[in-house]
């Protein structure tokens, strides 16, 4: 026998109900992607849960995570452990989360626009900005929290790990199954704290934030803005890095993005442009840099007809640009 | 605190809401069964999410997929990577899924009647027609795509893979970790599209339906029909091979198929009959052969007793039949 | 588009739905753990489905499992499967439970009370008795059966597994991977019914229970107790144990634990002392225990306030006692 959820926050207040909830939401999407290779179906069905309540004191809690963030074999992939999803309490000095957290920077900062059907996935996500902390960064130490907090129109971030690696241990038998590569830079990482702090100024059509994180001797300065202005939309992100090695004798310098959309009745058209600087030790710096342009049409009910196209260039000699694109319709249930 | 779906659908229509929805549903079953050697408790619980919505313009559009297909370690078993479960768009021109589908002849034909507490798990699911194309063969591929369309009395049906293998490639590495057998019946099999047609006349008490389905050099004709007459229904299929290589010097060359159902008022008795042949180069055919018989009694509200005997025989000299059992109470919620 | 889940029992009376229904609630919490090395952050988020239906004849039937409970993949953790959740059916001749359930020792009897933000899961849970059967300690048979059956003050409680390993099968090839480790008390272990018997008799106030199990050679005679006065309760339980060998010349003997709350309006006292002995042969007896002490405050709407400290000591010469904390909010949606 199917069971009917109701759509209808009217229906709730009617009846009165304080008490803790369990909403129950999804997402879907079908149609197609080109790898750089290959002309592929794609599609894929989502359930989220988000729980709610309130404490006698109005103080708010609550949680959220997907069907698919329960999955602990293999990835530490669970909400159940805290590893995915999160929790959360919210009251008048703010918001405590705990989870599978972003870090105060990308909390304030962010990324630049998704673009296409897989919203970035076909091509590697290059519209993500690699912040040090939180975010799937440092999961190895278990849950990171999060704390925000907004006065007038500023608003404070500060996150943390607790440096405490917990994924060294095997799960079943408890023995620490860490092998050192030798290398100081990474031995050690996950037994340090990592953290990040930032703040964020919104005039309400345009803001500007500044991050800063640090991760043992890696440490990360970000800067962004974003201003909308008529139907347009425009967002640009720098973020400088420090010590943060990414092989022998190569370190990440920086990342710098822009991106812009335009919107006209149920047509949005998007773009972004990214370029990381690596330094590499004696030698020539690496550029590579990824260009993406989509469109969304809204088909209203909660379908979205969505396509894309992005080129990634690894500026390695001898390495091919790869072009990559997707076209179908994203479903919200 | 305990949330409460309802179970009407009247209540929805008299909010009006025509919002896109998460519909959640449930099944369990308790009781014994024998395995051939053992008797054994068996039992289980399960959900099953179905989203639904529809655009301004009249399309509807859902998926549905249940809590035990997001496990995406280890088989590929993942609605959210369209591995398990579905997503559709259904309109004026007939209906589009893409993800865990079953092939164009499976949608036309289908399988023997299930009979007994376990669906015919307990003996393997003999009532189940091999089909090339779709449910479980091609996951390698990723989603499988089937069209459906109907116009009066007739059905047209078109299924697709993309001909693209995901399964060989490390999920965590990237590398491919397919080892060629040396065999070119089945190593580039994973590499080509394996599609279905099919098509069905349903007069309202009888239907037949045809089917054809290929991938690479395999290739396979479906015949299928099903009559009810007031309390009676039985349903036939056939099923000509052509190049599916079962072992070296093996071919599996046909199943043909039988089943009959008698329905008097909460009891409904159903059997099976199936013999499949296989060609063995220089050597007699092998003929296995599964028979079952069951019984089920519907107790109202979602519960049904169940209980079923299936009895394979493989036709290989000095091996036994196994003979398998079931009984116990089936659950809908 | 968010779909909102009721909290209300009466709504559902008022619309006089008698029929199948998936109950969907769930729980989390955030705080910080001391392993008895580090403190760590510790968070989690659940969700857990009630199916429930009845009959015509009135026999009502459910199942229930949580979503991080259909994790197939290398522990058998699935309610698909029967391994975890259960299933039951319930009448007048009582209630009869399939699936992960616990013996009827440990249904009589429980445990002793949980402490802490993390309910005793820092410290590895030394509030939890070792039954000999279901809970957990049987998986590797499939699901167990539970009978329950209350006539005036007194119950009885049956439970038992089937006998038959189903763990020593590799679940994609079928093979039989159980590698014999040469001792006769474990290497047959699996292949034996485990069973339990345990009566209970409940005079409101306080309640008296006795429990019996056996497996293999291996048997367990359990005793229980709660009494509730005013503001306090106290419950004490005592195992003893026979043939149950837990490595080389070493038996657990025995099991003797006490534990008492007190509450005064939002705020509940807890604590526990337990004590095992472990026979070694030709040496002194080795007496493992645990203490524990903590604090529940209820904040109101499904939210509580908790803190624990539960000391281990181990008995064994050389090895330290180890201490554990945690402190944090748990929440009831």
């Amino acid at each position: 026998m199917k069971k009917v959820l109701f759509a209808t926050t009217a229906l709730v207040m009617t009846a009165g109900v304080a008490a803790a909830e369990v909403a129950i939401s999804g997402d879907g999407r079908m149609g197609v992607i080109y790898d750089g290779d290959d002309v592929q179906f794609a599609s894929r069905a989502r359930v989220k849960f988000t729980l709610t309540g309130e404490s006698d004191a109005g103080l708010s809690f609550g949680g959220e995570f997907r069907v698919d963030q329960e999955d602990w074999n293999n990835s530490y992939r669970s909400a159940a452990r805290g590893e995915r999803g999160a929790v959360w309490i919210s009251g008048t000095y703010g918001k405590l989360s705990m989870g599978d957290v972003v870090s105060a920077s990308e909390a304030a900062i962010g990324d630049l626009y998704e673009i296409g059907y897989t919203d970035g996935a076909v091509a590697g996500d290059p519209e993500e900005i690699s912040y040090l902390v939180g975010d799937g960064a440092n999961r190895d130490q278990g849950p990171t929290i999060l704390y925000e907090y907004t006065v007038n129109q500023i608003s404070f971030y500060a996150s943390a790990t607790d440096g405490v690696d917990t994924s060294v241990y095997d799960v079943t038998t408890g023995a620490n199954t860490y092998t050192p590569t030798g290398n100081p830079d990474t031995d050690a990482l996950s037994d340090h704290v990592a953290y990040s702090l930032a703040a964020k100024y919104d005039a309400g059509n345009w803001w500007a934030a500044l991050g800063y994180a640090k991760h043992d001797d890696m440490s990360e300065i970000s800067l962004g803005g974003e201003a909308k202005f008529n139907n347009f939309s425009v967002k640009g992100v720098f973020v400088k890095y420090d010590d943060v090695f990414v092989g022998t004798g190569a370190e990440f310098d920086s990342t710098i993005g822009l991106s812009a959309a335009y919107q006209a009745d149920a047509l949005t058209v998007k773009g972004f442009f990214r370029q990381d600087k690596v330094d590499v030790y004696g030698a020539s710096d690496i550029k590579p840099r990824a260009i993406g342009i989509g469109a969304d049409y809204d088909l209203g009910g909660g379908a979205v007809l969505a396509g894309g196209i992005i080129n990634v260039d690894s500026d390695v000699a001898g390495v091919d640009d790869d072009t990559y694109a997707d076209v179908g319709v994203k479903f919200k249930f």
